[in-house]
């Protein structure tokens, strides 16, 4: 099972580099790395740059001041080409959970900014004579991330103020043509969490996790362009490619390795099984646990 | 929700007593009171007291040396009625997982010393028109430990060096009379963790968890006299009973809660969601990660 476990390994890197936090308000809602906080010295009636850490303009007051003013620099970094093109979907900035936002960033920046990030997976599965198989995606080949690589059969970043049923809703639809009656269907089965230094920034992830069982005759189609294909697996064939390969998507690994404990297909004997349970859910790096020495 | 939170807080108090470290061969394996180690200068043959740290005396080596010098202490524990009566439950002494045991102690002196504890803990439930339903136990009036609370259908501590599998199906058979084959359609969902001081010392338990969907004509019945009743109940009732009430015992509202989690009767929307299914997999204190202030 070792061979599972580096994949939680690989969401959970040890922090050795210096982020520096990120503060509205007094709350710490994120963790800047230092190249990208000079960057932000562009921007100084918005940001109050110190050498510890970047605070948010006092005088920026109220939600939507604050929302269209990280809108602003959202704009000018992906125009500049230092962030990729806006999404048009924003991200919740919070101390704490979705509820508690302080105000939104357009995804595209919300990495560098390293808040929180939500987002939902779905394993969509068969129930079939000869054993449970599963439905994996194909990424398109022109996403901007992991392009070609596997995926969950339905899986999205969840947007400030939508809630997680509409967003599901949606994202069945999208991704995989699940009509809504059937999308409802799908169990909330818990969730896991990783704390990863990436290219971007330091992100601080949790991924709601849904099991959605399809009847046999159930084909998913692509709608939104981002899925090149769509195959139907024996949940064997699928834990072995997650075993011995990297063909997934990084976080994917992770959706189907606590799929694959919740449905008995690991035995609680082996000594790794406690790591991986454990590992999936790591608690998330917030204020007093701060990920690197800051200077 | 926080009206379900409160069992896994009450599951990991804070730690504001000072625990010493119980080392065999440098290997952390448990953490004592002092108190307790007071007691354990009348066997300066077994045990090395310092100031800080508790050692099993060096001259003691292997396995069964150890093991049977540990148990002597026991007895004798038992015999002044310092610790409950012996269980001849041999529990493993190891500073990481069950494989790693580097001795034994009787159960009944496990938790005095601090070692880790594993345990299986089994949803019996059953699928009926109206909705699961789940086999809840109420423990023996004559029971050491919360007598008289509701328990799951079978839960039992793990002996050292018997496999998972056949532990729980000698559980089975013994407090629900669940024959063996059906037992062994038993589903390994994962596992949960705590941390938790209490009256006898610093217990830092794994407990495994099991889902065994049942024929809606089995009705358990128990044989080892540690189970005063069963009963069915509609699974939204078992959830009132774990949030409204503290019928059941500790540990057992947390493997009802993972179970609720994994079957989709909680709304991820709430915000108090991601605690609970954070909080029902504490990271093991262990070395290096010191319970309390240690003097």
């Amino acid at each position: 099972m070792n061979d599972y476990y580096r994949h939680i390994a690989a969401c959970n890197p040890p922090v050795d580099e210096v982020f520096l936090p990120w503060r509205v308000d007094h709350h710490l809602v994120g963790w800047i790395r230092p190249s990208f906080a000079d960057l932000l010295q562009d921007f100084d009636d918005i940001f109050d740059l110190r050498d510890d850490e970047v605070r948010l303009d006092r005088r920026l007051q109220g939600f939507t001041e604050r929302s269209d003013s990280l809108g602003a620099v959202a704009r000018e970094l992906a125009g500049r080409g230092i962030t990729p093109p806006l999404m048009d979907e924003p991200y919740a900035v919070t101390p704490a959970g979705r509820e508690s936002a302080l105000c939104v960033v357009d995804r595209a920046a919300a990495a560098y900014f390293g808040v929180r990030s939500f987002g939902q997976h779905l394993n969509g599965f068969v129930r079939a004579a000869d054993g449970l198989h599963m439905w994996l995606g194909r990424r398109a080949r022109d996403r901007l991330l992991f392009p070609g690589a596997l995926d969950n059969m339905v899986a999205g970043g969840l947007p400030h103020a939508l809630t997680l049923q509409d967003n599901l809703i949606k994202e069945c639809a999208e991704e995989a043509a699940v009509p809504e009656n059937l999308a409802r269907k799908a169990v909330p089965v818990g969730a896991i969490s990783y704390n990863r230094v990436a290219e971007r920034g330091f992100r601080r992830d949790v991924l709601y996790c849904y099991d959605l069982e399809l009847p046999e005759d159930f084909v998913p189609r692509n709608t939104d362009g981002e899925v090149e294909e769509f195959m139907l697996l024996p949940v064997e064939e699928v834990a072995k490619i997650v075993k011995d390969t990297d063909d997934f998507k990084l976080n994917c690994n992770l959706v189907v390795i606590d799929f694959l404990i919740r449905h008995g297909f690991f035995d609680p004997d082996s000594p790794e099984y406690l790591d991986l349970v454990m590992g999936l859910r790591q608690p998330l790096q917030t204020a007093g646990n701060q990920p690197g020495p800051v200077a």
